[in-house]
């Protein structure tokens, strides 16, 4: 066995950290870049407003409109942050109750003692005491919840800082418009990926110091991280999905349905709690769900590791194989970004779908290099991998396999998912075409959609799965998480770049510009429910990764060598897993129909209680609307919160590990093909309905203009398809990965004090 | 070890023939108290037609009512039968090519040698050679579609009997619609239960003429009988379900959306294609299904049982054990009709579901102590059960547990499926309630009721695995799932009631009678819906549990011995299978989907083109109509049923028994949650739309009348659950036993000669 690699231990700690500020220095630089936009005119500018008028098509270039956009945007902007400081209140109260939970039962493991103790998986060895461990393991699950936090705010930032200006560049062109939102969206992906890469780094770097050549602790320790990280992303998805649906259902069912306003109408009291919801949820619930994919990716990966060759001849390049993969990741998106902004030029909405694809590919191209680089230069040629009990040989170019199919299989998810939510193909447009028939029919096709749209990314997720599982066991499987995930930041570049465009929409609307800017913000909010979709994907397709590789993980922590589906403790999970999925989406719709229906009898309140609002003379009460939306976010976030956080505890205490393995399956299985379905089904309603709406066919205006009977069929099936896009299926993909990473986490604890219930009997 | 049973071999031989004829017997006078109620006035009946005029309460007794009604019972039963005969040659065709595929399959396990082998479990022992069980195995298949057939046939033929004569007696009362109506569902679901039991019993009397002593083979060979009885079944569900709601949704969209016209009005061209349909597909597809469960739970327990200690000492009682439950069920089954029928009278609307309610608890209770009694006398005190690869022993009071614990699994998913689908409780309500606000929030509520009604059957059905599991390995699954069935009669019996409620209703529809003889059959048919929900609970639970059993066979006898979810071959199969049911249910809701539209347009065709349509004087088409939803169904058919039976051959000819394994464990646990969620959602609806028509209480009259906004709204829902719950849902449950059936009837052939895939890499 060759063990050395041609990359030293000191290129390592230089190269990781080198890229993480890259990555951040380059998002700075296209924050500077969206910020040569002004939304404000004050004195300093009257020059450069002027400058801008020359280049105005539409005549609205008084200082109203800007002014007015700039009022818009704080508005929104004061709106997402008041709700995010809410929400993180009430969840910093529960990540506090969780980390002392953690350090308790974790301490447990050993009666609290200080004393060193035998290794688990190296009997000959002694290991630092579950007590130290249990300390950091409550430090790296404060410090992913933290770094998630910081993830959905500064997301949520940028997006509220770029709206608006995508709004104004939407008067020069919808190219314009399509690089601000789409460095904007780069922003965020950098800034994200960068951060927890960084965080990570250094945190690991810090361990060290304590825990010296332990490693097997170190990096149990460090598994917190992606915990942490992921509980914070459960409540930002399911609180910001709630958040935004209750808002964008209300509105639309009053505005749209009963009072015959344009979507967005700035008469319409829901509007401004609308576009804030885009904002929490769309963008800083996302942005938290796809950093703790990363962090549990890694997290995942470094724990397999940390028990095969490389921990055990503590080979530090090769141990950090993952975060280098992720370093090279960022290089490589930085150098796709540029495609997107400099190289090539959206001129017409043509070209917008075809931009954001290229995006995909070229990533995947470079990355796929990028990927053979860091497997050869970071790698021995062969080394051993833990495979539950046993040690495996496997060669480098078999890893640089794993995360090669693993990145492949995400471009074929996007394509699939692009396939049946973009209205460019006939699946979206079928599914137009069956409003003429009304709504049921509509809903009718759209779910038997977003059903068909599972069959090809579960064969790509099984082929990689097999591939990576064949050549490297578990530790396969989560370098093939993290190959999906290496090109996150492109990922998320084009998927916050939809929420962003649905917001400049909403601005164009709302201060009143033409209905040329606004048909602009369509067609790239219309190519943005295709991009969040395929974002969604990406976060599925990962998250089924990332939640096996880590169920593996706990497995072989958990001291059991097989989950026999054929022994009852393993079924009984198996099915109730299974049923888990359905059990929290039917919490969260229910919460999403709950609190429209409180948003619609508020809309309809102030239409009919405050004078001469439908006349455009009164002014809406916006605040009351947000209010609701928060209210009952919060509330309605804890039970589906409490569901995910509490079942693995309670099964591992009561029943014990195998029917935890058994949940853990069955909710994987079963949940990864809900959230396919929810979210495609969604996206393709909603293009479905924009199809109409745009009449850009022959086909498509036959069963147009807006307010026909199918465009009303339509927009019926983009209300069902609401919360399931933005509610319940996203947050799907966070159940199975945090139950997961929380089963590992505790695994220590529940293989020594669980299974109550069968110990008893 | 107490190996002697109280019951002797020649009173097990004795007493199962003898139940069955009791129950033929009975559902012949059944049929017989049926017949007394005219619908053809002959000279001989003057006199009774006289008499009937005495009770009549509305005015409408001339003859030509009487002769309206018969004309239409008569198109609808030809409609029935032709459809059903051309389904059946289509399937015959497929069946002949079926039956030479296991012919050939298993034959070539041995080289269509035809000297004697080495047995698969007690290898000191010569078994019959792999040839002759080929052959045998093949003759009980057929044997298992033709008594599908049969059992489907003749629901429909009693249903189509039973419609008019239930709609003659709603002009006496509501009681004696009711009675009609039950017994007519107690003649097809005695006829079902016995006729099943009998042929399975001669079949395996004759069986045991050639192979003697070598029960293993023996109840080999018998598996095909399950594997007939579920391949009919699956074209009868899927075509019937096609047929049925093409034709409805297709009649609904253009009558009562478009047209303003109330459901079953004569004018409505899809009308006799509409109640056509309740009899093909709720009646013929529901009946052949249960029967499909009956066979394989009866084939899986047989199996098993004889490796086990019963098989080994050729102890003929305890091994008919399995039977001996299903007789006596049929025993218990005639008792509780009394109530219904004798003991107690319905004498109100309000009486209709405490009524059903009580067969159900009534069934349950008295079969507890019939289980009891059946376990004590054809069971040795203490036994030993096969359990992969060892002989685990039970004693015969676990195996009553055993039994019970499935009978009352039973019960309580019928209480909650009562609870979520019948409009007298909170959740239906609910969903009423949330018309108001339109179609995307009844949806968007509805859609979250099924879901959340999977909740506690998922863990009934847990416990009674985890419980028959514990004590009697697959054994216990097996007679579990007969626990369920064993009371089959009656469920079938207040199952087959809704029909034919819905069809007497369209009956009184068509043939101009009065507004009060349509409120008390929809009430009948409130009931039915809620009953209908139950039936297919029992058929999805039981379905679970059968296709466990089958499953935990098929490995026994593929000779592996775990089920590694852990291992990359398992894990794909486990992933694949739990996306199967999606594939599925895209396929079916398409094609209901499809076919609708294809109704749709032949509707408006004729009401635009016929003249006098609308006002009466014209007259439709309804044979086009009912042409379209043949052909539609017959074609659309196809793929979906090859879908299921070909992925087992597929997966295991290509990848091997562990991949099948995967394959059948991830269908089953996502299946059942799609199929339960799915049918309940669909009733909900369905009764949700019932409850703003019928405004019997405070709040649904704030909700109604028909024609109000949200009545409309609920019209939507009604009409998208229509292939959720008749088509994709129901379907489901066949697709999880026939996989994990034909798995066993191939899995000889399987260990073989399977996983080609893997031996060529």
């Amino acid at each position: 066995m060759v063990t050395s690699t041609i990359l030293s231990d000191l290129g390592t700690e230089i190269v990781i950290p080198v890229c993480a500020v890259v990555g951040i220095v380059f998002s700075l630089i296209q924050w500077f870049l969206v910020s040569k936009v002004k939304v404000s005119i004050d004195k300093h500018d009257e020059k450069n407003a002027f400058t801008e008028s020359l280049i105005e098509e539409e005549g609205i270039n008084d200082h109203d409109v800007v002014q007015k956009c700039a009022e818009i945007q704080n508005a929104i902007s004061e709106g997402a942050t008041s709700f995010l400081f809410t929400e993180y209140q009430y969840v910093g109260v529960f990540m506090i109750a969780f980390a002392v939970l953690i350090f308790v039962f974790l301490g447990s493991v050993n009666g609290f003692s200080t004393s060193f103790q035998q290794c688990t998986y190296d009997t000959t060895k002694m290991c630092k005491p579950a007590l130290f461990t249990a300390v950091f393991s409550t430090i790296s699950f404060i410090l992913g919840a933290i770094t998630s936090v910081i993830s959905g705010f500064l997301g949520m930032k940028i997006a509220t800082y770029a709206n608006a200006r995508t709004t104004l560049e939407a008067r020069k062109g919808v190219g314009k418009a399509f690089i601000v939102a789409f460095r904007s969206g780069a922003v965020m992906g950098f800034l994200l990926a960068a951060n927890g890469l960084l965080v990570l780094y250094i945190t690991i770097n810090l361990f060290k110091l304590y825990y010296g050549d332990d490693w097997e602790g170190l990096f149990e320790a460090i598994t917190g991280y992606g915990l942490g990280g992921s509980s914070m992303a459960l409540f930002g998805r399911v609180g910001g999905g709630i958040y935004t649906k209750a808002a964008d259902v209300g509105a639309d069912l009053v505005g749209k349905v009963e009072r015959n306003i344009p979507e967005d109408d700035p008469r319409n009291p829901a509007v401004i709690a609308d576009n804030v919801g885009d904002n929490v949820g769309d963008i800083a619930g996302m942005g938290s769900d796809l950093f703790g994919s990363y962090a549990e990716s890694s997290c995942a990966a470094l724990v397999v590791a940390s028990i095969s060759s490389f921990g055990n001849s503590h080979d530090l390049t090769a141990m950090l194989y993952p975060l280098l993969i992720s370093s090279v990741g960022i290089i490589i998106c930085l150098l796709t970004t540029l495609f997107a902004t400099d190289f090539f030029e959206v001129k017409t909405v043509k070209d917008i779908e075809p931009a954001l694809k290229k995006q995909l590919i070229i990533s995947t191209s470079l990355m796929t290099i990028g990927i053979a680089l860091v497997s050869w230069i970071a790698l021995p040629f062969s080394f051993t991998i833990f495979d539950f009990g046993v040690q495996k040989e496997v060669k480098n170019w078999q890893l640089f396999l794993c995360v090669a199919v693993g990145l492949w299989a995400g471009l074929i998810i996007g394509f699939i998912t692009e396939y049946y939510t973009s209205n460019a193909y006939s699946p979206v447009q079928d599914v137009a075409d069956s409003c003429r028939t009304g709504a049921a029919t509509n809903v009718i096709f759209g779910l038997a959609l977003g059903y068909k749209s599972v069959i090809i990314p579960i064969f790509a997720i099984a082929i990689s799965i097999f591939v990576s599982f064949s050549f490297a066991a578990m530790y396969g499987i989560a370098v093939a998480a993290l190959g999906m995930l290496s090109t996150i930041a492109t990922g998320l570049a084009i998927d916050a770049y939809g929420p962003i465009s649905d917001n400049a929409g909403g601005i164009a609307e709302m201060a009143g510009m033409s209905h040329l800017i606004r048909e602009r913000t369509d067609a790239l909010d219309a190519a943005g429910n295709t991009t969040a979709a395929i974002g969604k994907g990406f976060a599925i397709g990962s998250a089924a990764l990332v939640s096996l590789a880590l169920f593996g993980a706990f497995v072989s922590r958990a001291e059991i060598t097989t989950v026999d589906v054929l022994t009852a403790k393993v079924f009984i999970g198996l099915i109730v897993g299974a049923m888990l999925p359905y059990w929290f989406s039917a919490m969260t719709m229910k919460s999403v129909g709950s609190a429209a229906l409180k948003m619609v009898e508020e809309v309809r309140r102030q239409f009919n209680t405050i004078p001469g609002l439908m006349d455009g003379t009164g002014k809406p009460d916006y605040a009351t609307c947000v209010k609701i939306s928060t209210d009952a976010s919060i509330k309605e976030m804890i039970p589906p919160g409490a569901l995910v956080m509490l079942t693995p505890l309670i099964v591992g205490i009561f029943f014990g590990v195998e029917t935890l393995s058994g949940v853990l399956a069955g909710s994987l299985v079963s949940g990864v093909q809900i959230a396919i379905s929810a979210s495609n089904t969604g996206g393709a309603w909603d293009n479905a309905k924009k199809y109409i709406e745009a009449g850009a066919s022959e086909h498509a205006r036959t069963l147009g203009p807006k307010g026909s009977e199918p465009h009303k069929a339509a927009v019926i099936g983009d209300t069902v398809g609401d919360p399931l896009k933005d509610t319940s299926g996203p947050s799907l993909n966070i159940l199975i990965k945090l139950m997961a990473v929380e089963s590992l986490v505790f695994a220590p604890f529940f293989a020594t004090h669980g299974g109550l219930l069968f110990k008893i009997f």
